[in-house]
């Protein structure tokens, strides 16, 4: 849900408000940093990436030039980019913490497809809309690239005619925006939606969807101290569509004001009060006196939702408004976070106004902050939208959700791990070596008698491979054993088993060796080494 | 890998050879089965989807003829589709069993873009290009959806400038084909490559992955009898590049003609003998006495690698037009694979040429045979391609690989799975249910301590629940626990936790309801009972 969220990881510290139309005329827009072309077979670094997007944006280059003028030639598309083994090994991880949280909540899954039919994107992402990537016409019908996941959540719901659904959804999601991969923004990037739709008791789903969202950082979190230090202080901002619509009528900012002065609220995250006064007088022809009252209530600082209520609760003028039911709102919600232990970072916050149209109640997001307590960013985004599904169908069906701008956490989470140490790209547990010339097919057999058992193996491709090579190369890829078989071994029908990190080495009967394998990787997991899975037999270590 | 492969399932039974060209003209095309909508809140059933796909192809309906009108119209695009819970709890699972078998590879995870560059995928998939989804033109780079997993790798390689990668990549492709719905023909569908590029010794690469192929089928039929039932019978038919090449030589193919004619042959697993040669002569120009010349060669019947090999060796003629170096190929496999395990299922068959031009030598198809071994269409495919790279760069890469076209084995895994019992679509482990009036925040609560226990909980959003409901919704939906709380439990500072599958109930104390569960949820587990994991503490029982 969130479409106007934290899209693929909103900038951090204050950002060009949002870049202009689009069409880019390639190449010398992105600032890329120039860097040498990583030397195979190293996995490809950052910087090699940045290098292949340097390349001529368009037009076969015929070969002149020798091999680095064809290299070029197939970079990767702009605004896109290739996920490398170590990246991908940290984004399992991550969907895996998400996805959990998800799933405690007892949400299903969906998917849907990439494209739908443009006249279904048609009219929801205001002035957003011209982002969005159309399909050629190549006769049938007219497609574009979701532009995220809640409108096609949304028509879902209407086009199998559902009344309720707690589900969630990781997908790519595409937007022909400037690029700023430096900080993060893509044109194709992940989010991680949970929704909730269905009429019910009010507040208890919106609570359910803000206690997800403290769940998801605090599962960010978890992993080491490096990750809590980028995921641990966080503060959920939060209000609420009626009590801004309250505000601007009590105000007196006339009804055909109310959301353009919604949107230049919108901005005051990243841009002072006096700029946002500016806009609202200058720009878009609020009286001065208007949005001078609109400041003593946007700017007011944020508080726990308890103490600003009942200030707000004394304001008779506002109440009067309409704002009444909203903070009726905002005491029941109030009473549900603390029930479920969720009210500790969320903030009732009046400049957080979210920029789409189609929000209807409660909005809210997540910022990761500094130990001062200054906004780091928003990581994720939310609220309710009760008329969405009503759009496509005659049947409206309230919803409530939040999506993870998971890019940008992505990227944080990265920095974390591999500040941590270093990073696992495969699941390999064991590296079978031969002592002595050939021997590849008993390496071979080694091998599948180890798969057969569920453990991740490599055997070496070479006719001959070197022990003390291959031993090295497990080492340094973090395998934590070795299995060694020369000759010899194989008339006596056992294997030398190596456990690198524990330097020791030890003679078992090849029937035993699965067991014997799996006996040492459940040692290694108590000692909290980085091994993985596979072996069926899990974690499980003897009694 | 092996673009012109499974493509999202081969139809099964004998199929119109490939649908011609494409563009709809929307409706009518697919013969889609007429069916009512699901009723919600009921899981939507194929038929609604079905249904859904029925109503017309564009133009808003402005409204008129009530709420179906506008339903109708927010139908998922033509030749895709929305993935529903319980199918996407099946895919859960297969994804991970081919995951799984990936992994205990040492293979990593890449992931591209979902679109490249369009001349990136010119002149790589023969007359099928016709088949690619462009972007429009909206200014900048020119882009195109990926047709395959396969060339998005070869141009991944180059761009890194990489020469040696063990990787798999789970996503989807895109085929502007005509839709069969019905046989597993979609436009948007998932493939699961693996592919090992690099330099190596002769056929061990080839050799590991027809092992993957095999352990990719012996993983789908793993789950139960039903599954096996499906996918433990099967065929990996295999030939190679270079045997082809001297047979056709052998026969007097001249060189213009020995693509064409190996296409026609690749046609043998749909079409009888006579019609193939029918082509060769009436429409590619073959000489008859040519073309009977070759029938007897790719009209053999498949034999085990050994006794194919051997009979082709006292060939005399054919091994002096070149295939004596493709017949060391195939000894030095038919070993490996022995030393592997995989050497069973494998069949040499002179009738499988694989459409493509980019493959070089090895190439294969899984197919799944009946009782009786006729075949019951291709689920995996795959073969070397030494080019591919160097089409992109001047430093060419050899790669060998195999996709599994995970549709069609989705959708009889899915079929199984249906059979051999319910599918939880969720995981939630408990409902938290109260007696009495209100007690909202009490079963919230009770809920938000489950949750940090890490078990997968939900309360019902309604103000006041009855305990009857709640423990009949629980127990139709699967969930094995209800834990249930009043007044004067709360009182008493205990709960009640019903066991539904052993209609026990237990009383415990507050303090050590996340342990009691996970100790109910760990027995149940052991008996059997499909509970999922989500606990931190897995499935350790207690000594």
């Amino acid at each position: 849900m969130a479409s106007g969220g934290p899209d693929g990881g909103a900038a951090a510290v204050p950002a060009p408000v949002v870049a202009a139309a689009v069409p880019d005329a390639s190449a010398g827009a992105a600032p890329v940093v120039v860097a040498a072309a990583a030397a195979p077979p190293a996995p490809p670094a950052e910087a090699a990436q940045a290098a292949a997007k340097e390349g001529n944006g368009g037009g076969a280059s015929g070969g002149g030039g020798g091999g680095s003028a064809k290299a070029t030639m197939v970079k990767v598309v702009k605004g896109a980019r290739d996920v490398h083994p170590a990246s991908m090994a940290i984004r399992r991880d991550v969907f895996a913490a998400v996805e959990g949280v998800f799933r405690r909540h007892g949400a299903v899954a969906i998917d849907t497809p990439v494209f739908e039919l443009r006249e279904t994107l048609l009219n929801k992402y205001g002035e957003d809309s011209k982002l969005i990537y159309d399909l050629a016409d190549q006769g049938g019908e007219v497609l574009s690239l979701r532009y995220d996941l809640t409108v096609p959540f949304a028509r879902y719901m209407a086009t199998y005619k559902l009344t309720n659904l707690k589900r969630y959804h990781i997908g790519k999601v595409y937007r022909r925006d400037q690029p700023a991969m430096a900080r993060g923004r893509y044109r194709e990037f992940h989010q991680c939606d949970f929704d909730i739709a269905g009429a019910y008791a009010p507040m208890v789903a919106d609570a359910e969807v803000v206690t997800v969202l403290v769940e998801l950082l605090a599962a960010l979190a978890a992993p080491s101290a490096a990750h809590a230090a980028v995921f641990g202080r966080f503060t959920i901002k939060l209000n609420h569509r009626g009590l801004l619509d309250a505000i601007f009528t009590v105000c007196g900012v006339p009804a055909d004001l109310l959301r353009p002065v919604c949107s230049a609220v919108d901005k005051l995250d990243k841009l002072p009060w006096a700029k946002v006064r500016a806009e609202m007088v200058d720009v878009k022809g609020l009286d001065a006196a208007v949005a001078d009252r609109v400041g003593t209530y946007v700017t007011r600082p944020a508080a726990t939702l308890p103490a600003l209520v009942a200030t707000l609760r004394a304001d008779d003028a506002l109440c009067a408004a309409g704002a009444a039911a909203a903070l009726d709102d905002l005491d029941t919600l109030a009473g549900y976070l603390s029930a479920m232990g969720a009210a500790g970072p969320v903030r009732l916050d009046l400049s957080l106004a979210r920029g789409l149209d189609y929000y209807t109640g409660l909005i809210y997001e997540a910022v990761l902050t500094s130990p001062k307590g200054s906004s780091l960013g928003s990581v994720a985004a939310g609220g309710r939208y009760d008329t969405l599904v009503g759009s496509f169908s005659s049947t409206p069906v309230p919803c409530v959700g939040c999506s993870l701008g998971i890019e940008r956490a992505l990227a944080l989470f990265e920095k974390a791990s591999l500040g941590v140490g270093g990073v696992r790209e495969n699941a390999t547990q064991v590296v079978v070596a031969t002592v002595g010339k050939g021997l590849l097919t008993e390496r071979m057999k080694v091998a599948a008698e180890l798969w057969a058992g569920g453990i991740a193996a490599e055997f070496g491709y070479a006719e001959t491979v070197k022990v003390n090579k291959a031993v090295a190369g497990a080492d340094r890829a973090g395998v934590p054993l070795v299995v060694i078989v020369g000759e010899e071994e194989v008339g006596r029908g056992v294997v030398q088993m190596k456990v690198l990190k524990e330097r020791r080495q030890e003679e078992v009967p090849r029937g035993g060796m699965v067991a014997a394998v799996r006996e040492a990787l459940a040692g290694l997991r108590v000692n909290g080494a980085a091994t993985e899975g596979g072996s069926p037999a899990g974690g499980a270590a003897k009694a």
